[in-house]
């Protein structure tokens, strides 16, 4: 007997994936998430991550099937053998960030992120930053749009982007990345290990203010940040054989 | 004689520059700027851009002496031998870029770039551009956090902290560089002649916002921005010989 | 009538190559290269370089057809329609690089460069150079596997492996670019303007042996290189409409 | 009473080396290596390597102490006190890489690396090479100067200057970084697991001869080159508290 016999399923609000959630309930029955052996999230990575955020304690597998644009973080949608493909899924652990930031009025504000931390110039005014590591300067005022810090599973989005390097999925590192940085000017980033504390404070936040971003929760007017590895969170994530997410991000650096 | 006999000083509002402004009314005399033979200005490279904004189809060389925190387009400050200096003066005349926007009811708004034009998502959610060059389109649907179109002049600014290339002052250029791309992650611009015509459509504009800038001039929902080379418009300013503008690019090209 | 009444053909060694040049000559005459109107080299990039090389200054303008590997800088082949083809294409005219290298014996060698002129190790010990620009030191003691001063033409090919900027085919300009720096490790290189004097020393060239190259004539043991744009020497490319090598660099730089 | 009673010292042929063995030996005795409890390894980071490829398999703890150039995996150089530096010292466990390469006779060459293995053209045509990991081709026809592969620790040695990406001294990873590479031109490079077994074959060997070459030891003409992690192997080297390996990378990323 398969492991999987509660399925929940969810979906985006985008046509095609409303309608293949109807399709599997009927077929494989649909249970209420918090019951239910796995979660299988059909739509985009926008939903594969949304859906990751909202069940990130509960500790039951996800495993999504694209049914949206840009599908990274998903296996492909088929609506026949899904238990079988359940039953043979490879299985990967990842731990997203923690963020505490810290606004001008000294209010504390956490969130977690599967992919990035990143800190961004408000207006056109560029945001001057310290950064220190491990409660070690670093770097001093690094005059820049903003700064990311990475998950390895996030070094393909948004610190790709920024021209940070890919990590393999299961490196126990985090990667810090300057979003145009205009002095210094050719400061790549840094590679991390993943029980590194990061420290971001705002120089100059009424000239220069700066939101911070998890994921997609942003606060605004932030004065400090702090990021580290929530290791004590673990987020399951189900693969087809051959299409884990090792794979896929290695097959990522190998792509020009 | 001095070909300069009547010297406007402008300064900006920093004491520094305020007091520099009073010492040398005094000593060498003040003229209203519409009726001087060169512009004295004082402050920092944004004092030296505003004032060249200001004065920019006038044809009176802008003499900039340094009383702020970056001084890349000025001069050493002295009080004295400024008509020595001036006479003295290296004289390069450089083209703003001209960008015409398009805002989404249609409206045009026109505004000159001395560094650069630039577009920026306005919310998180990534920009989608197409390119055309010439007519021609050249990118189908650029997804990045923006791109910018700078000067020769422009080249040290934002467009190196986005990591494009230095450009020599008096080359007949213009340089194309993406902001953060996304996809095609691995695009790193485009050198460009200085008569091409850059277009920049903003592809699904109601869900990826975006802003253009020019120089500090913003305009925000704009849906396609040409840029094109201002031939028409001189900017005539001076440099102690020696320190000319094609020496400090070509010193901040060596520098690392 | 045609501008082109004499064609020579000259073709490189590949089979494909030769039975082009036979069918070509037996269809539209073969003159000898030294009387004729046009050169028509068939073959690879390779044998497109070395054709321009060996007739480089008779001014006999040149149209090569791909019948290689490689060809950039190459029309498309077909037998019929040549001389509408030739009536029709459009002209670059191309300078070279210069090349001066002086050996450890004091002897001066000479040739030509119409891609680059690269220095590099001899060695695996690294090479250490000096770097001068129109007689003024610039970079002290790069530390590298090599350098290059790359033409427009040549922009895309050594030197954008060394990661060097492409450059419009019009740009009056060359490129400098170290090749695995490191020391200054983040040096970019440098964009200088055509009539740029660049002097490269080699520094403890007995501990430090380096080679000069000039497209593919090398000189070995040299400790000093002077490079400077031949604008005395005209080579006369030809292409098809809209196939122009202007175009064709243009098509690099948005390719990714 | 310490550890450390039996001190051998080994010196680069450097004058301020010689004298500085002479010295402390004098103060500290001198014990033959294979004796010793510590080897105390006295000139530039080359000594440093070359002594920690002699000692490889003894497992005996390096300390290195700066006579030298460079002295990135070196102690400031002090006389006194050598006992307690030695007490208090931190200890780094490094892997070398082991290559494995085959040449065109079939003959197997094995060396370790404790920096690098690369692989290099001979002559000026281009190499060209498949690269697999884990027994899967992951890039089919690499066109490039070479490519190299590189633990952690040499991470900021040649990898750097090829544009690879400075590794945490404990991250159980190497990078494969390509060396100018021209096809495909914008592939970066991989950050790979420590468990990955690298196999980069050379097409077309007789045109293309490539060299192989790991730390300084060089196989020439070789047709396939193996590198994996010798986790096998333990490198102990010493640093002063403050001054770890680990210290000196962190602080290379942050430097610009």
């Amino acid at each position: 007997m398969s492991r999987f016999s509660k399925i929940a399923f969810v979906a985006s609000e985008m046509r095609e994936a409303v309608e293949a959630r109807r399709a599997l309930a009927a077929r494989y029955g649909d249970t209420p998430p918090d019951r239910a052996d796995v979660i299988v999230a059909l739509g985009g990575d926008g939903q594969m991550l949304q859906t990751m955020h909202r069940y990130l304690n509960s500790k039951i597998p996800i495993y999504g099937m694209n049914r949206g644009s840009v599908g990274f973080l998903l296996n492909d949608y088929r609506e026949d053998h899904l238990i079988e493909r359940l039953d043979h899924a490879e299985v990967n652990v990842i731990h997203p960030l923690r963020m505490t930031a810290f606004d001008d009025h000294k209010a504390e504000h956490k969130a977690l992120a599967i992919n990035e931390v990143s800190l961004f110039r408000q207006i056109y005014q560029a945001a001057k930053l310290r950064i220190s590591v491990d409660g070690r300067v670093r770097l001093e005022g690094l005059i820049c749009d903003g700064v990311l810090v990475s998950t390895p599973a996030g070094s393909t989005a948004y610190n790709l982007s920024a021209h940070g390097p890919i990590l393999p999925i299961d490196a126990p590192l985090m990667v810090l990345t300057p979003i145009s940085p205009f002095r210094p000017r050719r400061w790549r980033g840094a590679i991390l290990p993943n029980e590194a504390v990061v420290l971001i404070e705002v120089l100059e936040p009424e000239k220069r203010p700066v939101s911070a971003v998890a994921d997609n929760t942003e606060f605004r007017d932030v004065i400090a940040v702090e990021v580290k590895e929530a290791s004590d969170v673990d987020i399951v994530m189900m693969f087809d054989p051959g299409h884990s997410l090792a794979e896929r991000i290695l097959r990522e650096q190998f792509d020009y």
